[in-house]
């Protein structure tokens, strides 16, 4: 009987040990999980936060009950110390503190990616206990509804204008607290370009959120029941509550303590099929680099989805399978009050790195659906596109809820899987009523605008 | 100068005239158009005559003076009688009533479709005086406004239950109407498997429309100032306005009188370059057959997306270009009242018929979105698959308006396109936050439970 050995517990460890006993009911799965959680939505942490999802118990996608049902041996509030390749195990500490060997035939490390902590002054003193957090675990996430009700916290700072940010904005406006986001950066939402991210701010200002931007926090302190968060440029808020969510880094270190090689962006390097340098270890999910469809190179994309994906191909893998991971496309969506923001692909200045490419990007903003019937919306659209070849590079949109922009961009996703062409984008057969669409869909009217655009049309002589 | 003359106002004729227009602006470009109303959208009227869309004018994609604008000579009321495709010379019938001579270069046939005639007793006898109509140009949606304002109706009963009769159930109703809905089939909206259609039927109950199936009608007679239709097994109901909306079929009287080519359900043959057998002549729309991309042949699907890109190949082929018609899938969605219905692709018995497939269906029933946000709603897919080659065949979807079931039947639609696999689903990188989907997808949860209930994986011996 095979022995698989899984470490972590959130989407990619899951995946994997659920996939490999699909595939080999005989095969002995354990997963070592740091915490209590196994399976959580860590995606889903906001919606707790806000009140929207009351009970956090509802944030886990499968109960702990599930898992076992579906064979896997759970091994909660264990700590993975050391892998032993050689030998084949790996060290762990039980809750009691006894450090234990597991021996394994397969190995799959899903350790995931660790908050960032910026260097503000302060940060390392301070903690939940004063209403200052990280947010990443189910852990951080009691601790800040701690914050939340046993302070009562009225007024709250967020560090960094990223995913997180943005939903913890919008969480923790609808929860009724007043909210600062700060940023570095000169826009917030930086992984959609500045025309798009200028209506993301319109929106948190119209819902109440004060936005700044180009302020670096250098240092949070505590005085008289308060914090007090100060920055460049003479920046400074008081607060109940400060979230800092400035992005993660690869959780590595287990692996690399055992010879495991680094590849991009300092995530744990990984072929195709999952499988790291060290026999018979296989990684996934946001401690491993992920390969780019559209770059064919490796890039980091710490994303549900693609851990998902990713632990789905090591889980196969590990039980003898010959499966390849098809690659990312950094497909990311978020909803910030009453809109949504989607991108897929390559942005212009990540093109334009890239070898090879000469690309061209091209706004354009269509109605949802036919002018004619009540509630057409518009969708803003941002189409990437290679000068050279006429290929596709990436899409980004925004748009309200109800304009469907979190599907939408799904079709560009699938176009940019197939390598496909913006002119060839026209030739989709999609779908259309005038209350929900177009005869020719957003996506294509913006295709036909790349294109008239970026290849003014050559035809051969006139003629029957 | 090219002289492109092109027969019909429509959705092919309009995109092949401005398509041509804008990769050879010096081609004298002629639209021939039987009515006064080039570039209605057809798909609008049921939202005019519900009362949503007030002024039907609203309904021209573009106006007259767009058309011109960009180049188009519109010669409106104007009727096509005869084509000498030896001379390439087509003659019209002015408004005035003389015939006139138009030399053409090339030629574009866009004739359209005529609504089906029923053979229901009485029905050539009673009209729009009487309150019975037919519904596919502008002139008859006038005739039924009329209808409904000046004989203020109360009752409809309409014949037939697909598409139009669908969404003439609803706009009626909304605008406070007693609407009986009659059809021949077993169910309504028949280009969807039963189990769909049943929960299409249970929404337009839920809205009081009474829904009559299995039962044709054969005779309308109109006594007493009120309408009388009965049909088969005693149906029998009174009503101010009757509507046959049963179905189109090709118009192809103008082309085949000249020798064009008859090809699938009737309808014009062209080949992919929207060629008809006779030299310069294209066609394309309603009025011709058209490539299936699953099917790889000839089929009637009526519908105005195909109808646009269809028009577009034609104009600029046209122009002399070497364009070639992709192919349509079959996409098609349509909202009545709250849900949405969508199609894309093979049903089971349509692929159970092609040569070379064995189709099997699975029904998955899943969540628009992460069920611990508020809101989540069920969207019902029928997947369809090869079992000898696991190539996905065709996809159905229904769910409520908010579930994105519109867009969503787009992702399936550009896999079809792409010739994808339903296990290849499971490796697209969707778009996913939880108040908006799930880390897989609907569409690739259903594409999961295909593929684990059609091809049980079957992974070498486990191993590392």
């Amino acid at each position: 009987m095979t022995r698989l050995l899984i470490v972590g517990g959130s989407d990619a460890g899951i995946s994997a040990g659920l996939r490999a006993r699909e595939l080999a009911p005989d095969v002995e799965a354990t997963l070592v999980v740091a915490d209590a959680y196994p399976n959580y939505s860590i995606c889903g942490i906001p919606y707790h936060l806000s009140g929207e999802v009351p009970d956090w118990r509802s944030l886990a996608h499968r109960s702990q009950t599930d898992l076992e049902t579906a064979g896997l041996e759970l091994l909660l509030c264990h700590t993975a110390r050391q892998i032993d390749p050689v030998a084949q195990k790996l060290t762990v500490t039980d809750p009691a503190g006894a450090e234990v060997a597991l021996a394994y035939d397969t190995l799959v490390v899903a350790t995931g990616a660790t908050p960032l902590r910026p260097p503000i002054a302060g940060l390392d003193r301070l903690g939940a206990t004063e209403g200052v957090h990280l947010l990443h675990t189910m852990d951080d996430t009691f601790a800040v509804a701690d914050t939340l009700t046993r302070r009562t916290a009225e007024r709250a700072v967020i560090v960094g204008a990223g995913y997180i940010g943005m939903e913890m904005a919008d969480a923790l406006t609808v929860r009724g607290l007043a909210v600062t986001v700060v940023e570095t950066l000169p826009q917030v939402l930086p992984t959609v370009d500045p025309e798009l991210a200028a209506l993301v701010e319109a929106e948190l200002v119209g819902h109440g959120v004060e936005v700044v931007t180009d302020t670096t926090v250098t240092e949070i302190h505590h005085t008289g029941g308060e914090l007090h968060v100060s920055g460049a440029g003479g920046f400074a808020r008081s607060a109940d509550l400060v979230l800092v969510v400035v992005g993660v880094r690869p959780d590595t270190t287990l692996a690399t303590a055992a010879g495991a090689t680094i590849g991009a962006r300092g995530a744990l390097a990984v072929d195709r099929r999952m499988r790291t340098n060290l026999p018979g270890v296989y990684a996934a999910g946001d401690c491993v680099h992920t390969y780019h469809r559209v770059l064919d190179a490796d890039a980091y994309l710490p994303l549900g989805t693609t851990a998902h994906k990713q632990g789905r191909v090591a889980g196969e893998n590990a039980v003898g399978a010959e499966r390849t991971f098809a690659g990312s496309l950094g497909t990311q969506v978020v909803k910030i009050f009453d809109l949504t923001i989607a991108r897929t692909g390559l942005r212009h200045h990540e093109a334009a790195a890239a070898a090879g490419l000469a690309p061209r990007t091209v706004p354009v903003t269509l109605d949802d659906h036919k002018a004619y019937f009540p509630g057409a919306q518009p969708v803003h659209v941002r189409i990437t596109g290679d000068t050279r070849t006429g290929r596709l590079l990436g899409v980004q949109m925004l748009g309200a809820l109800a304009t469907g922009v979190a599907k939408r961009i799904d079709t560009a996703a699938t176009a940019l899987y197939h390598h496909m062409s913006v002119e060839e984008l026209s030739d989709l057969d999609l779908s259309y009523t005038p209350p929900l669409g177009s005869p020719w869909d957003v996506l294509q009217a913006a295709a036909q605008a790349w294109a008239s655009d970026s290849h003014p049309a050559t035809p051969k002589a006139p003629g029957p």
